[in-house]
């Protein structure tokens, strides 16, 4: 029998999805489980984009050209120009999810075995796309205590090699929801500017900012054209992660032009889905008023529960719709089965995501969870009734 | 400015594309273009396919599983066991597009720097998944004299290292329409057990076999189950390219267990795609039928078209919907360009794909042209009429 490759076997499986056959037994044993472990947004996609769906008209499923068609990017830019980007269609590749355009920029920017400064905890499929890539990820460490905003410069610098040729941001960030302030953005500007690196900019919750806070995105900053790449998707924006539709925006030519062959290679994005992102970017901002209002209460719903309990400790962060908290346990891994396992409260339970995962410097995040509040909230009160009894209970409780 | 990495440089750029920009200017300058050159079908999808997307019913467009809904590989499962693969949904991996399962297979059967054995000429794109996974590309050549049939297992045999990981074969074949018969398929299974090897079997045009031909796949032989591993696509099946859907099958547990973490890292396939992929599987078989009738005449009238030219050289191929013709010419590359840029007869003209891009052999396939009998019939004669005349009328002709 042929063996599998090396990839194969050191591919990280999506620490995520780890605890999901504990949640299906306990769901067979009738608990009702409690989802805050996932990213996906109970929140109704835009009727206008439903619509468009439904409405579409064409006899061929045809492919479309393989940056996306003109009639989308065009609109996309539309979009991105009224946030202030000042790009054209011809900076946008269009994308199979955020996901491809990550892959893309990593393939397209980063040489095998080069090195990508990541401030941890982040988003645990950066693990998996450097993996694909054989490029190397150099965690940098983010702190609760601040909220996990962005570490020292002084500390990136550290860690530069001349193996160093980006560094990730994700803003507002998952697992966090920290949202990097302008000072923090120039800092990194002075940084990418100083050593010649790229900021790659994950701005999958870019709609998702709270308490008046603005979004300031690379883009928005001078000077800076030649480093930035945006990596960006329309699911959580309009609550459409099915639709599998993304965007790589960036101003340089080399990077865009060597990026389009990637796309060459794999052919078209979805036809469907780039005519419901179309009639996406009409989406009233009522909708968007509504769905951050909604955010909000229960983030603050979520945030002023966590730390009412004792031990426990949860910065309330500006953005998405993630919360890292630190619970008073001994072992977040061990904590989460076992409340899928062990527990329930009058037969509910809940599923949070370990926030190891999102670390890769071993050890850390041992005392910490991370939650993403897609549910009301009743139920995110029902969930946190159950957390508050499970920490009197659980064995591991440090407390 | 930050240097792009030595993949994006050597990623190289779709061949089918190289001549657009000629395209594009024959089509300001008026001219009329016969496209023979891309595999986009002009076959209406079936209704039920289509129907199933108008009639979609949800609120929130989610993401599925990362190996594709349960009721979407059930469906599948019951579609390949009509055609004897004896699989269960476990089996199978939903992937965007064929594209995706054959970028996942490479990644997570081939190691890094070793060999998959091709017989060309091939599916261009190998090439770019192949840089995109660094794996190297072993060409093995097959002749246009004997209609392209496999290479003999001798030749396979000369070309086989400690490094040759995996065979791909393309049945029927792009470029050359060429179905593999099942002594072929014998053969090629005796020389993947001897040297323990995988084969990955692109069966993208399984529904295009004329003539009474059956298609045999490598799912169907006794014996190779830890080899075998499916790339597969709705794309020219169902006419439905632009629904980027296709999967990845093999009974090899290892294979689809490391397989799935790619996907996971990617999240989720299309949620509409499957739910049109899932209705297309009720697809009526007189669909086919009149499909392949209609392909059937125009491979026909292509073949004897070509066949009658002088000078030219065509054979009949059993399946796909691609010819690959040797023409009386110096320089297919040229004559592809000259055809778009200097011709015309009564102001129409021929787009045609140079085969040398199918080629890796430096300098093989200079005479040959790859066509893909995607227009009706009248409109194939039209091209015919025109490629006649510019065979009497280009410079570099060789006879
Ligand atoms: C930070 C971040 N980036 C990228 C993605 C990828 O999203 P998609 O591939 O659905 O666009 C996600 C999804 O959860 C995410 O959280
Ligand atoms: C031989 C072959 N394999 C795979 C593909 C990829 O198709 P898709 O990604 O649309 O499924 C194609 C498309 O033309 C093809 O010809």
């Amino acid at each position: 029998m042929p063996n599998i490759s090396e990839k194969g076997i050191q591919m990280p499986a999506s620490p995520i999805r780890k605890l999901t056959p504990f949640a299906d037994q306990a769901k067979r044993a009738g608990k009702k489980v409690y989802h805050l472990n996932i990213g996906q947004p109970d929140i109704a996609t835009p009727v206008g984009m439903l619509d468009a769906i439904k409405n579409i008209d064409f006899d061929v499923w045809a492919y479309t050209s393989s940056e996306g068609t003109l009639t989308y990017r065009t609109k996309l830019a539309e979009y991105y120009n009224k946030l202030g980007y000042n790009i054209t269609p011809e900076d946008i590749l269009v994308t199979v999810g955020g996901s491809e355009a990550i892959t893309i920029a990593m393939q397209t920017c980063v040489n095998e075995g080069d090195e990508i400064i990541i401030p941890e905890p982040f988003y645990a499929n950066y693990n998996g796309f450097a993996c694909m890539s054989n490029v190397v990820v150099k965690p940098i460490l983010s702190h609760i205590e601040n909220g996990f905003a962005l570490p020292a410069i002084s500390e990136f610098e550290k860690l530069i090699t001349d193996k160093t040729k980006a560094i990730i941001i994700c803003n507002p960030n998952n697992p966090t929801g920290y949202l990097y302030s302008e000072e923090e953005l120039d800092a990194l500007k002075a940084l990418c500017l100083k050593y010649d690196l790229f900021l790659f900019s994950d701005e999958a919750y870019r709609e998702f900012c709270y308490d008046g806070r603005t979004f300031i995105s690379p883009m928005h900053l001078e000077g800076l054209d030649e480093n930035v790449v945006i990596m960006d998707t329309v699911s959580k924006r309009y609550s459409a992660c099915g639709a599998r539709l993304g965007c790589l925006i960036t101003k340089n030519k080399s990077v865009i032009t060597s990026a389009l062959k990637f796309a060459q290679a794999r052919l078209s994005p979805g036809m469907v889905e780039q005519i419901a992102g179309t009639a996406a970017v009409d989406t009233p901002d009522s909708y968007f008023e509504e769905v951050n209002k909604e955010y909000t209460l229960r983030r603050d719903t979520l945030v002023n529960r966590l730390n009412a309990i004792e031990g426990a400790f949860c910065p309330n962060p500006g953005g998405a719709f993630y919360v890292v908290a630190r619970l008073p346990i001994d072992d977040a891994d061990v904590f989460c089965q076992w409340m899928l396992e062990t527990f329930d409260l009058n037969g509910g339970t809940v599923m949070m995501a370990p926030a190891t995962g999102f670390y890769s410097t071993p050890g850390s995040g041992k005392q910490e969870v991370r939650m993403a509040y897609v549910l009301n909230t009743a139920d995110l009160d029902s969930a946190m009734n159950c957390l508050e009894v499970a920490l009197q209970q659980y064995p591991g409780r440090t407390i």
